[in-house]
């Protein structure tokens, strides 16, 4: 018996999320059936994240136990032959048997992806969220500053969490602007912001009600300062919306000690 | 009457191409459609580009005759309601009457996108092609060089072109890099070229050509060197293979005098 962590890239936009339902598609439930037919054995693989629905990544990661003979290095190759085109095996290895990749300590690192123009451009459509209202990315800098440390982040926590503290330490924030105005585009004046998030673990929606709330205060609806204020109310009602789960993906997690 | 220019975006993946055709939706086809039930009146665009099916734009260019009394500029607002996602205007105007996007001179800029790792992306796999082999951008630069200026380009044409002349004109190949070591995703060795074209006016295929030769010199197949016997040929089996549609995006049309 061997314990085999695999680093999962997937388009959620065709997903339930994560996570096993009862209704539809998720990324767990076609990696269990794609592995236990691949190896013969019933598979049920433990997630790192549970993304959401439509929530999408370039470095979850799983692991599993399996008698299989197949080197650990070579389940990547094997695995991706048979999963759909839209999640795919980045890297498969060994790790100890009792590596747990929610119990170990990590840092996941998240970006969500805004697309701000006069008009939506189809081909950002899935792994960005549109809006036509510009966004002052000095503004959200500012009130990003805030969030970095160790804090309780209850007012970014969604409501029906069942975490059993709202704690949670963030590490960074950046804001990254790219785009203005494209000379070849019709002289289409548009940016697009990526907000990157890292820390040692989010709560059930934070990373987008931090972007949902950092878009506030780039339209000018929010002052940067409130957002202490945001913060410490501890109550998910001061805070801005969840922001939709298209423009979210897990960028990658690094477990400490590996 | 008036004649009316629309820069249109689109994602090809769900369509025929540009033109109508007997069997499938095309971009052409949905324009007409759309524009003829906004306007009450039978539209039928002409397009600059009659891009292939899969190819993807960000600004590829139509053009149409309407009585409307709407204002040229709110055209864009009025049709992207019901345009479907993946196929969005990004700007309306008004034209002189005897503006037509084919026969006048232009400057069309195409990107060829290729995702080089060692497994897909899911999240690149729509936009770009994908393969495993690594390419060396410094080689595609040397054998890019002698394509720029005026040509036949012949050797880079599918052979049922109707092109009356096979000589183009080609201003520039850039051919970019980004990526390397992605630390965040499993140390995952990857790279993203983008090749980067401009010229007046392209023969059928030719852009997917140059950039199919352009991977076969990256990956060690064709010497940089052979690149002016390939051009000087005048042969399509002298050429690489044609590159997949879903990597190519038509950035934008300029046109002389405009």
């Amino acid at each position: 018996m061997k314990r085999i962590m695999l680093t999962v890239a997937y388009d959620g936009t065709n997903y339930r999320g994560w996570q096993i339902q009862p209704n539809g598609e998720t990324i767990e439930g076609i990696l269990n059936r794609c592995l236990s037919e691949l190896l013969g054995e019933k598979i049920e693989v433990i997630g790192a994240s549970r993304t959401d629905s439509g929530v999408h990544a370039l470095g979850n990661v799983a692991v599993f136990d399996t008698e299989s003979p197949i080197p650990a290095e070579k389940i990547s190759y094997a695995l991706n032959r048979s999963l759909p085109e839209d999640i795919k095996i980045q890297k498969s290895e060994a790790v100890a048997a009792d590596f747990h990749p929610r119990r170990c300590a990590s840092r996941k690192t998240y970006e969500y992806r805004i697309y701000c123009a006069p008009f939506p451009l189809p081909t950002k459509r899935l792994y960005a969220h549109y809006t036509y209202v510009p966004l002052d990315a000095a503004l959200m800098r500012q009130a990003a500053a805030c969030l970095i440390g160790e804090h309780d982040f209850k007012s970014f926590c969604s409501v029906d969490t069942q975490a059993e503290t709202t704690v949670r330490r963030v590490d960074s924030i950046e804001i990254r602007v790219s785009g203005g105005v494209t000379e070849d585009s019709a002289d289409r004046i548009s940016q697009e912001i990526v907000i990157r998030v890292s820390g040692g673990g989010f709560l059930y929606n934070m990373v987008r009600i931090i972007a949902g709330t950092l878009m506030e205060v780039g339209r000018g609806h929010i002052p940067p300062e409130e957002m202490r204020r945001i913060l410490e109310a501890r109550d998910r009602q001061a805070a801005g919306p969840t922001a939709p789960a298209c423009g979210l993906t897990l960028v990658g997690i690094r477990f400490e000690g590996r």
